[in-house]
């Protein structure tokens, strides 16, 4: 007897899952292990930037008053009294008349107000001291990078949630956080169900294929910011499945089955989540690959029952467990961004359910078009690796054709979108 | 005395330091930790796609000349003799009017030639033994996925070089791969220099600031692909420097310091590839930020002597130091990814050398914007952080203006480019 079941819409599958998604644990970690990770609270200035008044220049640090009757026809002459690199600061007080050679980045000496380019004075010696002149007016305040005018001590400069990027790295060293607070990377169980199923260095045998999902689903969990925790693959046996599920449960944030969902004869899952006593949210979708994904929850914990097809595995992931992931790291855009591209080619068979089409996306002449990266039967197998994005073509009674704008949904960006579902 | 060096245009900077580029070694390394690393062979089909012929649908297998009488006002009855679930292979002959009901994935058994869908067709028994009765002829070869009709065994799936995504993965695993030949992670070291540098976890103190580039480095190391090693920071003293850097060089594949490279009177690294015999390729390139650039080869090993302000030290290392680490890791598309965006504003000021302005690509109704990510003064700490591009904004006579086209490098992008100069 094959079961009823009624597909509900994208949206509202997921929806129901982000209904339970909260964010997860954090952990401090050294600063040079961070690059990746998702900072789990606000990046502040500890100091203002520059930290103290400095010159921008290599030139010469003087009073701007003492420059009152400089001009072409006129030099003014100052002694040089002392030299400061960067990280030094002067010793001596300038007095009138008086400049101190200075290096980009240095601290400007208290008695000064303005910096003298290099290039706009005449060095020379006399008596065994140093001089330049100059034959220009300075005002207060000229060539002086001012203290706090960059930012101001106190400022949130990278929000909680953001993925840490080399320029973030940056941001943390110039600020002190030698160790930062990021989101512990959160677990994802994987098991792969089938009986026709191989191990990967496993020769072919009839009637059998290698378990490729597991690998998969490994790699998407790290790309979402997430630890797999590959358990192993099982048998088409609903006591040993039981078993095995309800043990992994405990030890992860998320547990993610592939395969076992359909309504085939040995199609155990849906009947393990009752036993388990777990609230199943939906069994089916309204998409196209994936649509007999199931996902459960218990004792609010997520429970997803993928397909056993690798593409629909793949877009179910993308879909409903990335965002889970995500808002485990605080990531205020969770999804998957949601861009406009021109089709590059025609569908024009309508069809009833949303299409997930794996495509990469192209640009040219400042615009982005979008083509199925499995475009013909050859292509099907290799579709996934060459994957960038996923087109999403609403169902309903008509076709597509190439020129029209379409959505797309990008895999390897890494900003994200708030809710991509309209 | 201020030395006088001559720029040269960007795009021989980058064919100076290609000429040096090579790859790289290899490693075999198990299949769960290959996410991100780069193929070091082509990864080839080890058995056909599908590997036998076998059922797309849950089904009956039949003859298919069985259905010669089949039609609507005409029921053809069969015999189901046995059930096979994927990954089982049929045990009996099936012989006329005889089926085995199959589930999807299953192998076909040797004697049908066609698979008819359960919809279809109607199921009772009689007399303890089952049936199935359909109304429908049949073709042979209906509803059969055929052994090879989506790869062919020996097919080169992915190219030797590629970055290895989740797609990826699954195809290794398909294909048997248990041990994945990657590029092994090129070693970058890093040196800090400059008597201004406090470490991360150090207070401030007059005049001084924290060692961010080392940091923000080893983030665009691990992005590139490879493995950074951080030595450490110098004083601005020859002799220490010297003697570091030289160690330094033969423990990695690439040096990078930043600092030390202007003409300041601190500046010593000039100083110090002359003393090791390293030939400079260049010293400045007519280009901002990162003018003062400054790379150097030693017996074949590239040493980078990039800026020490952290956002000229980030695009020299973009623009120099990546095509290298993607070349060692055999990518034939080794420099940042170009594209071409809409200019969102205003750059009025011509500028006699080329820009590489930080900045934010974004995407609406089909086509890409680009702005700068660090617009007003106060952006300038947090413009890289929020960079995910630099735009191009070639040196001349004129300026930009709001809605042109620009070119655009894209910084998070792994597909890149085999030649973004003109």
């Amino acid at each position: 007897m094959v079961e009823k079941r009624t597909p509900i819409p994208v949206h509202e599958a997921v929806e129901k899952i982000m209904f339970f998604a909260s964010s997860g644990e954090t952990e401090l970690i050294p600063l040079e292990e961070c690059y990746g990770r998702f900072l789990a609270e606000d990046l502040k200035a500890d100091h203002d930037v520059p930290p103290f008044d400095r010159s921008p220049y290599d030139g010469f640090a003087i009073r701007s008053e003492d420059t009152k009757l400089a001009n072409q026809s006129n030099a003014v002459e100052f002694e040089v009294i002392e030299e400061i690199g960067a990280g030094s600061v002067a010793k001596q007080e300038v007095g009138a008349f008086q400049a101190i050679r200075i290096m980009t980045g240095a601290q400007m000496p208290i008695q000064c107000d303005a910096v003298v380019m290099l290039e706009l004075t005449k060095e020379y010696e006399r008596d065994g001291r140093k001089y330049m002149s100059l034959k220009r007016q300075l005002q207060s305040g000229d060539n002086i990078s001012f203290q706090g005018e960059d930012t101001q001590k106190g400022n949130v400069l990278v929000e909680k949630g953001t993925r840490i990027n080399p320029g973030v790295s940056a941001l943390l060293a110039t600020f002190g956080y030698d160790k930062v607070l990021v989101g512990r990377k959160p677990t994802v169980g994987i098991y792969a169900t089938g009986t026709e199923l191989l191990d990967v260095h496993e020769g072919l045998v009839p009637g059998k294929i290698r378990n490729s999902n597991s690998y998969m689903i490994r790699s998407q969990v790290e790309r979402a910011g997430a630890e797999p925790i590959y358990f192993g693959k099982l048998a088409d046996d609903f006591d040993t499945c039981y078993e095995a599920i309800k043990e992994a449960i405990e030890k992860v944030d998320i547990l993610i089955t592939t395969g076992g969902v359909s309504v085939g004869d040995y199609d155990y899952l849906p009947d393990i989540y009752k036993k388990l006593g777990a609230e199943v949210l939906f069994n089916k979708i309204g998409m196209r690959p994936g649509s007999v994904t199931t996902v459960a929850q218990f004792e609010g914990k997520l429970l997803f029952g993928l397909s056993g097809n690798p593409s629909a595995c793949y877009v179910g992931f993308e879909l409903f467990v990335r965002p889970i992931i995500r808002t485990l790291l605080n990531n205020p855009n969770p999804h998957l961004k949601k861009i406009t591209a021109r089709l590059d080619v025609d569908f024009p068979k309508p069809n009833p359910f949303t299409r997930f089409v794996r495509s990469s996306i192209s640009f040219k002449d400042g615009m982005v078009s979008v083509t199925p990266s499995g475009l013909d039967k050859s292509n099907v197998v290799t579709s996934l690796s060459g994957a960038n994005a996923l087109m999403v073509l609403p169902g309903g009674t008509r076709g597509y054709e190439q020129g029209m704008q379409v959505d797309v949904l990008l895999l390897e960006d890494e900003e994200g979108c708030q809710w991509p579902w309209n």
